[in-house]
């Protein structure tokens, strides 16, 4: 595409950066900000630019946080010593809107992949390892994607604090609450099989 | 969703308002630009401000410009008094990229929209209306959208110029190059078939 104007041009370029968004969808958005009023694309700009300036990850947790330790880590009636280790924050919001979960986590900010060149060292392992062998963990709670990935980092993990006393386990896999059987697919069908669990009657989801 | 952030929460809310965008997207792309060098937020900050204050609209033909008059209008080469009528700027790079277009444009800013509150007053009409009144236009050709919008915005356009000596024309409307008839749908094979051209035996498609 080649643009009568070099500040569109830039623009165009630099929206098209992020993922997921090509030129065109690009060019949609940045017209669609020149026909609202000014102060829009002022709040979007100083929105991103104060967040990339201010942000802090809590010390304890690694989360997303705006003081050293973030909200739930801060908060006295979570419980400490129930540590819930998840990929990014996306996982902490989604684990948060069940309200089922009311210990802490602990961020890892990606899984073990060496074909992306991400190995344990790039991510917030050495310090879950730390809390573990300081004692500050009783269960420790796998909640990665199930992928070769995500396998692959608790088992790492898992090989490190083995030999301490803590007890580890991770999220259920098996079918989705309302699913039918016939279009679940069979390594998870296979799995729920295998983990079934207990039947007492009662309704299980609040 | 519940941020342990208010500069991520702001910075979210703010990306979502632009038009398909919803929150999960909006805090992917925000968690995108956390993940990478602070300078890529700032560019894109940056870009987008800069845009804003300083993008001029060419005082000829409306379309986005860094200076009075657009590259278009400025070309000396290009034949001013043919003058193609289009909604927005997406409209001038989709025509500049087929290479078959060498006059001037009139950017309207959008059709006729009673339903979405746009009427002829919010548009760049007047303008296009004086061009033509002062002898400026041998030619028109309306290449809006066909549509009701399209349609409507074209005909009050030809109602006020209709007395001026010039010539009007519509873009062709047919079976798109390369089409099945069978997949085309019947409107658009209809009108292909009353307004056929005469086969001349050459290919037009350069």
């Amino acid at each position: 595409m080649e643009f009568s104007s070099k500040l569109l041009e830039n623009a165009v370029d630099e929206v098209s950066r992020l993922p997921g968004i090509g030129k065109r969808t690009a060019l949609r958005l940045v017209l669609h900000l020149l026909r609202n009023p000014k102060e829009q694309t002022k709040e979007l700009g100083n929105a991103l630019l104060s967040l990339r300036e201010g942000i802090k990850f809590c010390k304890n947790c690694h989360n997303i946080s705006d003081n050293e330790v973030c909200e739930i880590c801060a908060n006295p009636r979570r419980e400490e010593r129930l540590v819930c280790v998840v990929e990014d924050i996306r996982d902490v919001l989604a684990i948060e809107n069940t309200g089922q979960f009311h210990g802490h986590y602990h961020v890892l900010g990606g899984k073990i992949s060496p074909l992306d060149g991400i190995g344990p060292s790039q991510l917030n392992i050495e310090t879950l390892i730390e809390k573990v062998k300081n004692n500050k963990v009783s269960e420790l709670i796998f909640a990665l994607g199930s992928t070769i990935e995500g396998d692959t980092t608790n088992f790492y993990i898992y090989r490190q604090i083995q030999d301490y006393r803590i007890i580890t386990t991770t999220i259920a896999r098996g079918i989705s609450v309302g699913d039918e059987l016939e279009y679940t697919d069979e390594i998870t069908l296979g799995r729920s099989l295998v983990n079934r669990i207990p039947f007492d009657g009662a309704i299980k989801i609040k």
